[in-house]
């Protein structure tokens, strides 16, 4: 199936179904993306106030066979938002449509349109008195839309799990218009095939979602935190589990950091106060996150004493105030700044079976520096098996001085993750970034439904063209 | 598309491609289902040791056109796994393969294949000091294959979730015989569609679950539970609420329960000690799983205080050893048994927006009234917003009394239950007996996306033929 380009006639027509001003030329803004990798086409950007008018679109593009791809917040780091090359399609933009439409805090309930940042849900719940646990660095930028679209992730997922467990209902219109009224509340309803699921990390390729009822969460009232040193990640994930044991689900982080990532701090962002002096080569952030309000330090410092015996630590400070905690946090926060001052060669964002992450990061290292002299700063979500492994130059040197190596190192990395039954995009979706790792990675089996189940679902390929699944 | 009957031709070519004894002629356990209400037929019974035996089996019934019904436990309450009429079906019994493959006690994952019965995967993970806290009536009969297929729910749905919630990754096989190996034991994994959960709760229509990697947890090992009696639902709702802000994740099961599930068990099973005396009208069932042994007595009695105080407990009970914890929960337990023993004229398996129960209930009762002299015994997971909602004869009158008005009845409580945004199938699925109701009450745009989806993976229609979707 071939896409035509947005032409003038069709822009007439869309103009004339929809209310003024509902059109406009795309700003830059909606052509670029984080990395820079990236610069993206449009014939304009549409910019519906309701689900009818999204309806509207995308009965219009589909009649047209117009490429229509849905733009969120614009934080996505795989490319899913931006359309660099093909026929040029329409670019959908949900920031209109940003009304959190009800909150129910009787029910942990809270519906929130697709155009509504992620920071905006999460203070419309803390009115209430309740959470929204999502957490991730994009998070006054990016919109529920497209965290919902990539299932993204973030700091809580031990927890709270994926934007995907966050969501109990969705409104959403499928590519040939129709409108799908799926935004139910409850925490139960076995009535027919999951499309909300199918829609959730679908990146837009299935179909546009306009709104969720998302699931909120009682506030944790014993709020702690502590920096503890681990001689190892194979220490680190026994830290996990004695925690977990100790504790239950009021773990609600569990990160991973490594020097390499501190000590870039320490040179690019002198200006954080890194709590543990001299770096330790490995050291992981616990939160804890107690129903009732109650001594955390002394709970943390329990666990810390237990880990001590069981050399699972080596040091460690535990946050004495809130001041404290937001200083330990911050550290972690700031990793991935530094990182893109210091500029990476190529970044993964993978996962793991957690018993496979020691012999990984073992293993990783060796092949990597049979390839050349690099640094790499291997850091994230641990209690999910989800690691941001990124290599950057050696010291002194330029990342372009690595441009031939890049694809061997990324082969490398994602070959090996492959061999210990990892993901290579364990949180931020194949977007165009990818595409080829799923083709070459991804199970025949499934990439063969995954066609079948577009064509049946958008038998003109307008939705977001290129992203996900190569084109045919 | 028609189907074809189960030839001898079809028979013999199988046999022939199938080990020895993987054929064999239905007995009558794999035509009958707990209700009564289906007698299923089935040219053969097909049991197979692997998965690859499921592939060619599936692979010859799609060359052959020939349905083919899964069965696992046979312990669905909507006919999913009886074709009572049509062509004469294969029926796929996974019963052969009940390997637990692995157990990864450091990941909370154990990979057990579809056959293994329910109670078998809970003590696998006891082996190991891990919960799989999946636990329902059928337990020690139903087969992860077919809670998985169903997506099924239970009491610990409230802290835990449904059974999509405890699957990390599954292997199964297409409608066209390929094996999709996507058995991964991964967190986090945003690697194109989510078909996992496109196969959870398809009801074995879109392909055949062979096994899968489940999410255990850390045993709790503070373990209370209470029963409190409360003046109505909208009490026992706030009581919720009060608990979760007690105790954040750790109430592990809410259950509501109504004087008529009472009554009827000191009927029916006089043997089952009551704990409350005179019989509440309503009281609910708390249950409490701390991560380290703790006073769960003394914290279950300052929520009966702070209830108390609010006016939301009257009375209540609360456990003092492990025998009085069994003891409660036993009388949850047999309310079912207790049920069959009356003999419902129709049961309702259904949810509703949680803030919406209080009205239910009272509209409910006031519409059925309407229709004639009933009883109801209303009870179920309220921590879910999932009701068991069975109509039985008034006293001393027989279900046969109300055939007529059998289908009067479900209309009614469908119908209010629609009104109130809930569904007409919580945790049972659609199987035969709902196929009308969804086609009712289900949104049209998502019933012409299941079609597509099963036109697309199953073009010939062969898995569970009249299950879910109405043939076309």
């Amino acid at each position: 199936m071939t896409l035509n380009s947005v032409s003038p006639d069709f822009l007439n027509a869309l103009s004339a179904a929809l209310p003024a001003d509902s059109l406009r030329a795309a700003e830059p803004r909606y052509l670029e993306e984080p990395r820079g990798r990236y610069q993206g086409q449009a014939g304009a950007v549409a910019l519906p106030r309701t689900v009818h008018e999204v309806s509207e679109i995308l009965k219009q593009a589909n009649a047209a066979q117009v490429g229509v791809v849905p733009y969120g917040g614009g934080t996505g780091l795989v490319g899913g938002q931006i359309a660099p090359e093909g026929p040029v399609p329409l670019v959908l933009s949900l920031e209109r449509m940003n009304a959190v439409r009800a909150v129910y805090p009787e029910e942990n309930v809270l519906v929130a349109e697709a155009g509504v940042i992620l920071a905006d849900v999460q203070s419309a719940a803390e009115k209430v008195d309740r959470l929204f646990p999502l957490s991730l660095a994009a998070e006054g930028t990016a919109r529920m839309g497209g965290l919902l679209a990539t299932n993204a992730g973030g700091v809580n997922v031990l927890r709270y799990g994926n934007t995907r467990d966050l969501c109990l209902g969705l409104e959403a219109v499928l590519p040939n218009g129709e409108i799908w009224n799926g935004l139910t509340r409850l925490r139960k309803d076995n009535t027919g095939y999951d499309l909300r699921n199918l829609l959730i990390g679908a990146e837009g390729t299935l179909g546009v979602i306009t709104a969720a009822a998302l699931k909120l969460s009682p506030r944790p009232r014993g709020l702690g935190t502590a920096l503890m040193v681990v001689p190892n990640p194979a220490a680190a994930i026994d830290l996990l589990a004695l925690a977990r044991d100790q504790f239950g689900e009021a773990v609600s982080a569990f990160e991973l950091m490594h020097r390499q990532g501190l000590a870039f701090m320490a040179e690019h962002l002198p200006e954080i106060r890194q709590a543990l002096d001299p770096c330790p080569e490995w050291c992981v952030l616990i939160d804890l996150g107690l129903a009732r309000e109650a001594n955390t330090d002394s709970a943390l410092l329990e666990l810390f004493e237990i880990a001590m015996e069981r050399e699972l630590v080596t040091d460690g400070t535990i946050a004495q105030s809130e001041a404290q905690r937001q200083e330990i946090w911050s550290v972690r926060e700031h990793i991935p700044i530094a990182n893109k001052a210091v500029g990476s060669i190529v970044s993964h964002d993978i996962s793991l079976p957690i018993s496979a992450i020691p012999a990984f990061v073992d293993q990783g290292g060796a092949a990597l520096a049979k390839l050349g002299d690099m640094r790499i700063n291997c850091f994230g979500h641990l209690g999910d098996g989800n690691l941001h492994y990124n290599v950057f130059p050696a010291a002194g040197r330029s990342r372009d001085d690595y441009a031939d190596l890049r694809g061997d190192i990324q082969t490398c990395v994602h070959d090996l993750v492959a061999q210990f039954q990892g993901s290579f995009s364990a949180e931020h979706g194949v977007g165009r970034l990818k595409v080829s790792d799923l083709e070459h990675y991804g199970d025949p089996t499934k990439l063969a439904a995954m066609r079948a189940i577009k064509s049946a679902l958008d038998p003109n390929g307008i939705m977001n063209p290129g992203a996900v699944l190569a084109e045919q």
